[in-house]
């Protein structure tokens, strides 16, 4: 059983709460705290040794930490705003926690969101969960579950990088100036919050890719209780990453490899040259990668031929089901 | 240096958000999501061996991971709402998880708290973090800082029981009926919330005692700039406890054991009238342990002398200072 599927088992209970619009199951709940205003929070735990390399800097963690909890606001199209801190430690390391909280504090910098609270623990392995409170006009938070069939699929940025970069960080070639891009793709992950904020009202679903593309894109399409087909000679492949790992590498980087913190999304058809105006006004690659179709599941076509994909992206439990 | 003064130096800055009411460094945040409505935010973290033995069952840890959270709402005032949940496991145990989300559920269901949301991730020991939410009228929460020379200090229910009750659940007497009780108080903390919410606009301060009567309350009056004796006389130790562990030892337990999850708070002493009332009215005793006054620090007094007290509470790093 993955992850999905144990939270979904144990976790999920009907609210008899009117004011959880959204919960269980979705990149982050939306709740109504006061009428007239919807609420995300999101939570997001990094585990050492699991979710980074032992040899990631302390600033580049507590950097990492706010990301990836920004990252999955962006997917909500919500604003962030407060955090609060669970850190568990092996030990009170006053460099450790320096430089940690200095990375911390840089990226809610970044994004004008505040720390409101936290809990200091103890334990074998240091483990850090953020909680991240974010805000939306009511009724425009945006899930993961409106894409139709007839709508097109796109991804923001450069899939795979970040996920070469992880393994390029553990290596001898990371001094390499196009390694060097892609390591930096993984120390410091760019929330889409403005793509996020931008889409609402414009995508129809979205989820932000942190366990692979095809996994991520498969979990809106199964929200949405929708197929779709994802065309492979598409994807929007970094120069550095073709020229670390080559395109068929490349591919599977982009598909699988995790730690993006790009938007995966669903748009209608004829909402093309919106897309294309927004990807020009951030400057941001904004790629149609393929299509929703009736159905169920995701199928990959390269070169107009399908061809089967195997891997379903990072799980935390259990092996992929191939 | 100690968990208190560590989460002081490198997490607390000036917030530049006026919706930030309260930030670190109290039980909860205090935030204001729309004008109308203020929020409480609490975030706080059990960990395998460390906040529990490994004794305990999946069902009793699920319970305590959502009532130590409803503890630090109780003592801001709030009423419970939503709660995120972030589960770092050893592996996926469909039977630990099934009773572990029974306790969760039946802490929760106990005070209308939905479970919007979470993240379940892989590491080697068991690490259980819930952000809880709740909401409060505008101005009313409850924080420590406004404690005044002059006020008296009170304790609800009966400390030391839990801290005994962890002991006695790894030995063999816990089987015996005192012993039973005093270990449920631990499996089952009871959260004060509707002390809490009666508390605003009578207590002048208040804290949740999770880490020991003298050193929780010593925060209190830390928030609040005074200081502060305490009457070991006037302790309110439980039939069992005393029964258990006698007279010295419980007035140990209740001073330093910790995992109480009563309410420690301060009050006119021209409320004693009405908090008579209070605890008549909740079945729980309320009682009056001792006095604010103009300085510094908790002094102890018994049968009127002072008496030094030289545990501190738990604390989660280093040792405390003597």
């Amino acid at each position: 059983m993955d992850e999905f599927e144990l939270i979904r088992k144990y976790f999920t209970r009907a609210s008899a709460d009117p004011d959880v619009l959204v919960g269980v199951g979705d990149d982050g709940a939306v709740l109504r705290p006061a009428p007239g205003r919807d609420q995300v929070q999101v939570i997001d735990t990094l585990v050492e040794g699991i979710h980074y390399p032992r040899e990631l800097s302390a600033a580049d963690i507590g950097y990492r930490a706010v990301a990836v909890n920004l990252s999955d606001i962006a997917a909500m199209g919500a604003r962030p705003r407060w955090m609060t801190l669970a850190l568990t430690l092996r030990a009170a390391d006053p460099a450790w926690l320096a430089g940690f909280a200095e990375g911390l504090f840089e990226a809610a910098g970044e994004h004008g969101v505040t720390l409101v609270g936290g809990d200091t623990t103890h334990g074998p392995r240091t483990v850090i969960s953020v909680n991240l409170t974010g805000d939306v006009e009511p009724g425009r938070a945006l899930t993961r579950s409106r894409a139709r069939p007839g709508d097109r699929l796109f991804v923001s940025g450069h899939p795979g990088d970040a996920a070469a970069g992880l393994e390029l960080l553990q290596g001898p070639a990371a001094r390499q100036p196009d390694a060097e891009r892609l390591v930096d793709r993984f120390r410091r992950p760019a929330a889409r919050l403005e793509l996020g904020a931008r889409l609402a009202g414009l995508a129809t679903a979205a989820i932000d890719v942190s366990d692979g593309l095809y996994g991520d894109a498969g979990k809106l399409l199964a929200a949405s209780s929708v197929g779709g087909r994802l065309d492979i000679g598409r994807l929007p492949l970094s120069r550095e990453l073709l020229a670390v790992a080559g395109r068929s590498r490349a591919s599977d980087y982009a598909l699988g490899g995790g730690d993006d913190y790009e938007l995966c999304f669903s748009a209608p058809a004829d909402a093309a040259e919106q897309i294309a105006a927004l990807a020009a006004k951030l400057g941001l690659p904004l790629t149609d990668i393929g299509e929703v179709v009736a159905g169920a599941g995701l199928s990959c076509v390269e070169n107009g031929a399908p061809v089967e994909y195997r891997h379903a992206g990072y799980l935390h439990f259990g092996e992929p089901s191939t």
